[in-house]
């Protein structure tokens, strides 16, 4: 979807006249109520507004806010069966205190003490993991242990078995991303327990996703059909990092590679398909070199950050903040977004871009102009 | 998705235990609350169930009920510019009071008194009209006027400018279904007022978009490219009707043409892909022979039904209903339906079924054994 | 591709200067052979023109002669198993005498007398058959009798059972389209031996796959996953009449439904894809209404057309044919075809073109301009 | 498609008995010979096979005669415009001379004095170079330097300008694959010259393709839509050699990552699709290790190999050969292969099954068994 409204129009079919509200029209709404019918003329301006308003508000968090909410939490609050995980999620000030960062996005702030066990379950919500600092973690992925690391985007589609343990002796903290509010939404979740341990205790360097799959360009033979979410179950920092540099650097050369001056972005994408890595969530991670502002843009659907180093202002509509390294913040639907820096800052971003494009719904303006 | 949850789990991870509520506890949940943090261990219940648990409620609503009121309303409340049109919206009990079907889906009954104008305008949001009784009605889409009379399904895909306007000497109700709450959930909405009049008051039998399209293999060479949503913009009943008397038919013959014995069912499709009519929206119907019971089934998503002729009796969990033409029933997520019939019956359905099979969040069960 | 070639180019890279024939040149040449090679220096003209150099030249078979000759095989060539078919194909005079068509299609007059039957085989060439005169003959697939009538298009699929038998007391003649020089090409040929004779006697007027599939825009619920080939096994006449009227009214009416002024055409689609009703043929039908010229028109890709009815006056590079109806002709690749008309004319075609397209080799131009 | 034929079944539909040769049926055949005609009962053995029965044999080359005359070559016959390039093709004993390696693929050995530069052009058929031995030539793609060293897979989608030239003080040998008889068998070719000279004397390591898409699972976010063919054009032998040590690696470890016991293999894939690198061609890299012996398999459609290292025994149909590194062998359609070896053999191939399988034609057997 590309066509553009009209940039007069007002932002919502605010409060159309309303027909006088005489006996028998008192009384008609007395009979819509108990027949459980409501009119669309009393609704339509926060139905059908001219674009999209969001409930959701423009937040921001502080990682070491989080951070050491999450260690008192750590003391606290044990982690097993039931619970399942020590998971701290952001919560909307626009979403009536439910634990979603936006209508369709979780982000958490998982905490795992030495020698813990997160019990292994499996669900059909897509989640990932997002490492802004720390290592020692391994999530064994049907029984496939993958380490974290600074750095490392390590996807986890639904339905697989997966549990964390940490064998290091700190802790370690890192962001949980899930669908969980869409498919809540959706009402299509299922869930099961399996064991109370993770099945292998082994700490590989690689993962066996990663030596089967993370060779550029090449596919193994065993496995030659496209599969919806990605087989590959780590994305690592060195590889991430390389490839924003190689942009900033053919930008430099004078080649066409940032998506706007200063601003080199990847995307991560599943090697079987070269779409979205999950069916639901885009990850992506944006490096803007120092002294750099992007345009601003606005999309419908929503998106979490995560700065991951550096330091920045980032403006949604009308609001701004400083940021540096581990803060978060969501921006809703269609408000204007800009970030700019001195020193030079990166970003970690995910959204649900893939539902709306996938349903036609998706469309983006850049500073007043349709893209 | 066709893997099947185990039946002997619990409906929802209900209740999982949770630390004691010590002093330095509460202080960490203050502090959360401040910090607007979530844990996951409260709320994992709710939110990530066993199955789906819906917040919508089946009901039943009585055609003759919704006709009266809306009788009244053409007496009391004008159409036109801003309440754009005189609908009524079922409003599922389980949804707080918001006019939503489902989560997902909008139906409501729209009534035209005669020689009167529902404004032109366009949204993002698809929407289809469905014909239980009556005519005179002309819906003009991008110009082209299509008339609207008994078992006609009319969709209406997003984005195009349509208005509707009574030719006859008598008013017309029909029942208009949208995607109005999964766009507002998604906060991808657009929309905007045309011309107060509709272009043209021509009344044609057939509008242009079927004296192109409405020829069974047969594509005009004209547009050879898919379109995502249905370029035809009226089905018309003598088509289903023969078309599921034919499965009927062959079914006495011997020949496999039904989904199970005495149930024959069409959907209707985009005959430039062979998919869903719009991309948010399935719709089908289903013709019950005499004397028929149906499996007993359930689904991922949400489905709205109207009676299209006869009579029948419907179970969906643990409620029963009698029904009649006209008459609206919801079927909410996972809940399993039955239908029987002994005089036969005629079923209009419509569902989300796009949506969650585009995102990999389809399942379904038939009597406990998985689909 | 759209991507024009530029139109001052030479036609072919036409004799390349070569290397002095020295008697070390001579030798090399020798040391090639024997070694089975061949340099590319000496043959690019050929193997990589400017632009496509058909083998195929353009030629119009006559229908009157075929049909003489057909009826002459019918006195003397019996039908049975091993023959298989009473099959008389058009061998370009530009292909070596090989019952080639053009490189890729074959095009094949066939005919039964009174209650002859054509034994039943499958094939993994894909068939198809058009009627331009006659009725009587029922052809069976996998067990389901589809009766051929004037003005039919009965698409045969790769790897179904089919014979055919003739229920009349009149001979009957109808054209055979198929894949096989393709095939043959390719090296992807199978065949089986069915019975020797048909499963069926039955004559009804409609198949049982037109009564499921034959509905526009509707779809049986039994049959929801798409298909590569179309499983309707009958195109009717009158809805091919129907749709090509309606296409020529709306132009009278002043809307966009024809490909050019007078000239209405559709394409036999796949009604589980909208795309065509085989993998590798195309199949279309065109109306040239009175005092009709079209566009010249030239595309990668070979063409074979029929007149089904009325008579013209066709141009394909510098040969011009008057024809009539049930009269051949085919059409090279890159050779620009007119056609002109004084009374109307309708002409069937079939081509190649799914082929090109599904591997990105198709190309087009419009009087010399690109589309 | 992956039916299987009956193995009882004949090679062919072998001399069907035909009618006796009367003077009348003389006459009939003078009659078709004069209209250009040709019966289906002379020739259905021919052109409709039980199964595949190919024209191409199957053969191999020696790479020491291959370099031997093309460093004669290299001495007698100048690169320049219209010739193009020194190339020199296989040509399949059973296809008449041509220089067809199979009846789709194009295998030619090209060599490049230093100082050396083949011409700019650009042609719609698609190509690729794979570098058995040497380094020193760039290959300079839409401006592009594209360093060719030992062990690098070079695609070249269709219609890019591009042109060679060789740095260094050493003759450079290296196989260019193309799909050229099939372009010219569907009559689908477009070609143009370009500069004389490349555009770039650069010598760079990586070429901007790579620094752009050799990094694994990550997609730049300035080209977030499908390409047909790969944009990434070098596929370097470190990461080939890579994937290939892990799989066997992986199978000692006792998981599943290989095809079958001691033969690792991958495919090249175009990483914005995960499909083959070119629309019509297939390339990859098989490694057998010690004492491995290949199950028997065969495929409709051809293969071309090249041996990069190691020696082995390959079995075609009746034909047995022992091979080194660059020889080059082609196993035509449906014919049996088998490959032994006791040191260890990697194998380059590629093939024609992109084409077979986009329409459907694809079939495979494994021992007898289908697959």
């Amino acid at each position: 979807m590309s066509t553009v409204e009209s940039p007069v129009k007002l932002q919502a079919v605010d409060a159309p006249d309303q027909p006088d509200r005489t006996p028998q029209l008192e009384e008609l709404y007395r009979g819509f109520e108990s027949e459980l019918l409501v009119p669309l003329w009393t609704e339509i301006g926060d139905l059908m507004p001219f674009s999209p308003v969001s409930n959701a508000v423009a937040h921001r968090w502080r990682w070491k806010h989080l951070v050491a909410l999450a260690e008192q939490a750590g003391d606290l609050v044990p982690v097993g069966r039931g619970g399942e995980r020590r998971a701290i999620a952001l919560a909307n000030p626009g979403l009536g205190g439910r634990p979603f960062a936006t209508p369709t996005l979780w982000a958490a702030i998982q905490y795992l003490n030495p020698r813990e066990d997160a019990p292994v379950h499996r669900h059909t919500q897509h989640a990932f993991r997002f490492v802004v600092e720390g290592e020692g973690v391994w999530t064994v992925v049907d029984g496939d242990p993958v380490g974290m690391r600074r750095g490392d985007f390590l996807p986890q589609a639904g339905w697989h078995w997966h549990g964390h343990h940490n064998l290091s002796t700190s802790p370690m903290a890192w962001i949980d991303g899930l669908d969980i509010p869409f498919a809540r939404y959706v009402e299509s979740t299922f869930f099961e327990f399996g064991p109370d341990e993770v099945e292998s205790r082994e700490a590989p360097e690689y993962s066996r996703a990663e030596r089967l799959w993370a060779h550029p360009g090449l596919r193994p033979l065993t496995n030659v059909q496209p599969t919806p979410n990605s087989p590959l179950l780590a994305y690592r920092w060195e590889y991430t990092n390389r490839a924003l540099d190689e942009q900033l650097a053919l930008e430099d050369e004078g080649y066409t590679a940032t998506i706007e001056p200063g601003h080199a972005a990847i995307r991560y994408v599943n090697p079987t398909t070269g779409g979205d890595v999950m069916r639901t969530l885009r990850a992506e991670f944006h490096r803007l070199a120092r002294d750099t502002r992007t345009a601003t843009r606005r999309e419908a659907g929503s998106s979490v950050f995560q700065v991951f180093d550096g330091t920045g202002r980032i403006t949604v509509g009308d609001t701004t903040w400083d940021v540096e390294r581990g803060d978060l913040f969501v921006v809703p639907s269609w408000q204007p977004l800009t970030a700019e820096t001195e020193d030079g800052i990166d970003l970690f971003r995910f959204s649900d871009a893939p539902i709306l494009e996938r349903l036609g719904m998706d469309r983006a303006e850049i500073e007043g102009n349709a893209q």
